[in-house]
């Protein structure tokens, strides 16, 4: 029995990539991988991961032949792969991509699919903060939302086609207008992100001796903000300057309500910070019960076990306090 | 053999002080454990969990005779606190403390020690979003640092009393000045908690369409911040009552970032961003080598299981594309 998909193409092959990669072969989703990438070192390493069947730099030949192409590069780098595949892609193939933005996407991608092809650009709402082929793994997108940003004019036979391949992989799937993702994500995903490179931007500029305190307590909060503002930079940078509208909306009703906070503090405003803070527990009950979050503390982070009961000889031997 | 303190008494038994309650009952620092609360409720169920030897509502009859006090209740609740326990405390006591602000403790406490009793403020860099006597875990200390703050007047034994205490639970410990652990707590945990809890706010004001949304899709990073968010109400109130100063100066510090972060956005300056975006990777990496995170993605996070492979027929059946 053949697979649903006969030739899938990843073009680029980071987290999201690989993961795909990993998910589709174990759910037998293609009878063939091929992968691509820009760079040699990369396409060696996802070679010796196994990730694939076909490895190429040449991203027209990865397509050839392929009845769904993923674009899984930083969005910044669509056109030019989108000007080099385009004449090698086959009619009828579905062209998706796993980008944070979907406006920009459809904006940049449109103009440049040949006819017959299917555009139905793609977010899969998964991720880590690690990055490149060693960091993907197949149970990424099990329990995860995949959205689907189809255009008016595509067949939703297609959409269906490519809801399946992602719910196979786990995910759950939703379809919306683009320019609504991007104002969703804004808030859920690029503020949040923009204000924890930001918070350990601010740490970066202070002085040495500081910082490196900074570092040891970083437990009390900061390390949260630390592994945000860990993931891949070129990703994010792409992010920014393709969904900028929504993100300066979004960080503006951000930035206001951060003026209200600070004067609560300014002015010791004790009923006003405590309102604040308790309403905002509601909305974290909800992501757990949605099972899009754990409930454990810490989000399960493990906890060494505590050293060996010490002797009390040698406490005291420190001490010599007015009990000893 | 006796412990190394005769009588503990823990003032408040929120997640810290029943984590102190188990880790000082697993390790044999204390012969008996005095637990007290204003709340008959919590007192019921430190009881039930079997957190102490003793339990009273009266804050001064906890204290009677214990020769380490330790306060757990919010900073707020200091003052009052002080006030009923001042005339029951033991001479050559050590009166200290586990809240996230220094300075103004020393204000509020310092006036009402009794002679004889050795003031050593306290922070112990660990906790989570869960709240309450049932949240405790005796591990919560183990690898992370505890600050404190003893004033010049103090006896450096009886601080090396008290940091033996903590070392027993698993902690490491360092001692500075107050204002200094004020600054350097306010841009670790004050400003992020503040942050945190303003992008959750931000989300709650949205309509309800969207909110609903925010949730489905909140594994791509928004998620992390409800989890600060969820901290208790009435600590964070308080921190922000009391360390006002510190915290203005590192949020004006923060919104100054902010604002240039912003101008790059809208003025899609893409180097300035990936600049940006990539120094703050670094200090992700010190946090894990100072063994204060996990390098596990996610935080280690559970992550679900992909589901059963799926018979292509079935994935076929959805769609009707060009290969079938």
């Amino acid at each position: 029995m053949s697979a649903p998909f006969k030739k899938l193409a990843l073009i680029g092959i980071g987290l999201i990539g690989s993961s795909i990669a990993l998910a589709a072969r174990r759910q037998g989703l293609a009878d063939v991988i091929a992968i691509s990438t820009r760079k040699a070192e990369t396409l060696d390493e996802a070679r010796e991961l196994g990730l694939g069947d076909i490895y190429t730099l040449d991203a027209a030949d990865a397509v050839r032949g392929a009845d769904l192409v993923i674009l899984c590069t930083p969005v910044g780098a669509y056109e030019s792969v989108m000007r080099a595949i385009a004449p090698a892609l086959e009619k009828g193939a579905i062209l998706s991509d796993v980008g944070s933005v979907k406006g920009h996407v459809v904006k940049v991608l449109a103009p440049l699919v040949p006819e017959g092809v299917h555009l139905i650009p793609g977010h899969p709402i998964a991720g880590t903060e690690h990055s490149g082929p060693s960091a993907g793994f197949a149970e990424l997108f099990a329990g995860r939302w995949c959205v689907l940003t189809p255009g008016a004019e595509v067949d939703p036979a297609q959409t269906e086609r490519l809801a399946g391949f992602w719910r196979a992989m786990g995910s759950q799937v939703e379809t919306m207008d683009a320019a609504h993702h991007d104002m969703v994500l804004a808030i859920t995903s690029h503020i949040p992100h923009l204000v924890a490179y930001n918070i350990v931007g601010t740490v970066a500029d202070l002085e040495a001796a500081t910082q490196s305190e900074v570092i040891k307590f970083s437990a009390s909060g900061f390390r949260d903000f630390t592994r945000i503002a860990a993931s891949d930079p070129v990703m994010w940078r792409d992010v920014f300057l393709t969904n900028r509208d929504a993100v300066l909306e979004m960080l503006g009703r951000f930035s206001e309500d951060l003026s209200v906070l600070q004067r609560a503090v300014r002015t010791g405003d004790g009923p006003a910070l405590e309102t604040m803070f308790t309403r905002t527990r509601a909305i974290r009950r909800s992501i757990i019960s949605a099972g899009q979050e754990t409930a454990a503390p810490d989000f399960g982070r493990p906890h060494e076990a505590t050293p060996a009961p010490v002797s009390p000889v040698i406490l005291r031997e420190h001490g010599g306090g007015d009990d000893a």
